[in-house]
């Protein structure tokens, strides 16, 4: 990364934690940087998400919220490394305890860094931030800090509906830009939003629609608006669960990959909230950068 | 079955709509059953479940709701068929409409002849009747005839959990038997009934409680524990969908397995209602035994 936060080179690897021992980091790492390494000094290498789980290369205990944001690198372990250019530090993710103020038990580990993305931007922001993703987060931050936060199983409930459930049958391609799916997606956000009680009836409901509704078009527009549908049941039950959260604040911002992100922003505007944007890529980068900046040397 | 509606003999074959062709069913029929077939006349045989549907052996078309449990037979398919010992009639399933009272899409198949069953036993019987299971369904009755049903993917949707989301890493046998697992599942519906709109957050929140909470017994104690949390929050959602008809109901009649019986009135008496309860086997056997009594001939 540049001193501006540029990237200047960009390597990918879809090994991680869950195909990883600990001993395969370091070599994982080299194979894929190891040509950009200077000969002789060793070059600090910043790392966030699950290679500082206890499960992964080394464990960087949570910090526990509230957190200030740019204050993660004071929580960063060090792994034990072979090669002598690496100085590796692993970011911790956050924690959250059950409290009397309503907390309840919560992790994240990569999101703290995305959530610091938006403090290196606005170092004293306040507010609502919502990452979507297989498991979502929404955080409240206050200037600066982590305050509370609180996770939803969004994005692995739908997967394994689409792909293991009975509804199977009944789904395709989920494109909200195919005919009427915006309009299917955003009735069922606004529906369960308003009725979540109903999520495992209405869920069913989806089978027995396709079985039964003939105002439904057939073939591929039948089984992409059913899959739209399904969609905004699944958003919509985690927006009824942030109801509280919301109602205290115009707008939210959401730190995700375009295509979630435009999912979230309908849905979020469909119940009459604003929002602004980040994107999740360049939010990793702002906040290694803002955590490099305050590294313990 | 005796005239008194007792079984004669049983037979069993894990052969169904998921791996039968309709051309298949009357092999397996027969492989099941033909030594009992008289050698001369036809025997009647009544069959309900998935072989009416329109993947199965062969259409019974759904009868729309409000139907009358005594009357199922109106509705029953005839089969092509090989052998002329064989006098085969499949039982119809129930659907429902979306309509201006609030009903929406919704069907069953086999659920009707347990609730015929019920029917069989009280002719006008009147109130509220839950079928836990993979499709858990509620159905309202009034002398004797379903008004209305409701469909939950409670036991899908807790199975997919378990066996395919992150929270198989900490869930265990879940057996309400073993030490606070009960007062964990009754904890657990409670909430969700309170509040269903936190059912995604409280599902990864078993994860999360998993990796911190100090304050769980260590080993299969603790996973045992968080599995009778996830049943609890599982069933629970069902109960928070059914509050408005339960409002109106002082007691439920449970069909069902003894299993899952036990933890449906379980959840039902910690929410202060009082259940009944049928045997799904004899449930089905009877309503069987109600729908020969009406066959047209």
């Amino acid at each position: 990364m540049s001193d501006s936060g540029e990237a200047l080179a960009r390597a990918d690897s879809d090994r991680g934690m869950l195909t990883l021992t600990a001993p395969e980091y370091e070599p994982t790492l080299l194979r894929a940087i190891g040509d950009w390494l200077p000969r002789s000094g060793r070059t600090p290498v910043l790392v966030c998400g699950m290679a500082g789980a206890r499960q992964g290369w080394h464990e960087a205990a949570y910090l526990p919220v509230p957190a200030r944001l740019d204050d993660l690198a004071r929580g960063a372990a060090s792994p034990p490394l072979d090669d002598p250019r690496l100085d590796v530090r692993l970011l911790p993710g956050l924690c959250q305890r059950r409290d009397a103020d309503g907390r309840t038990f919560d992790v994240m580990r990569g999101e703290e860094t995305q959530l610091a993305g938006l403090a290196a931007r606005e170092p004293h922001f306040s507010g609502l931030a919502c990452l979507p993703g297989t498991h979502a987060k929404w955080a409240r931050l206050e200037a600066g800090a982590v305050t509370r936060f609180k996770t939803f199983l969004t994005g692995e409930l739908y997967r394994l509906l689409v792909s293991q459930s009975v509804l199977r049958y009944s789904l395709g391609e989920d494109d909200l830009n195919a005919p009427d799916c915006r309009e299917a997606f955003v009735d069922a956000v606004r529906e369960i939003e308003a009725a979540p009680e109903s999520f495992s009836a209405r869920l069913f409901g989806l089978r027995a629609q396709d079985l039964l509704d003939d105002a439904l078009p057939v073939g591929d527009a039948r089984s992409a608006r059913l899959a739209a549908r399904l969609s905004g049941l699944a958003i919509g039950l985690e927006l009824a669960g942030v109801r509280q959260a919301l109602s205290m604040e115009r707008s939210v911002t959401l730190i995700g990959t375009e295509t979630l992100s435009d999912r979230y922003a309908l849905a979020l505007q469909a119940l009459g909230h604003a929002v602004q944007r980040l994107d999740g890529s360049a939010a990793v980068l702002a906040g290694l950068g803002l955590a490099r900046a305050s590294l313990p040397t």
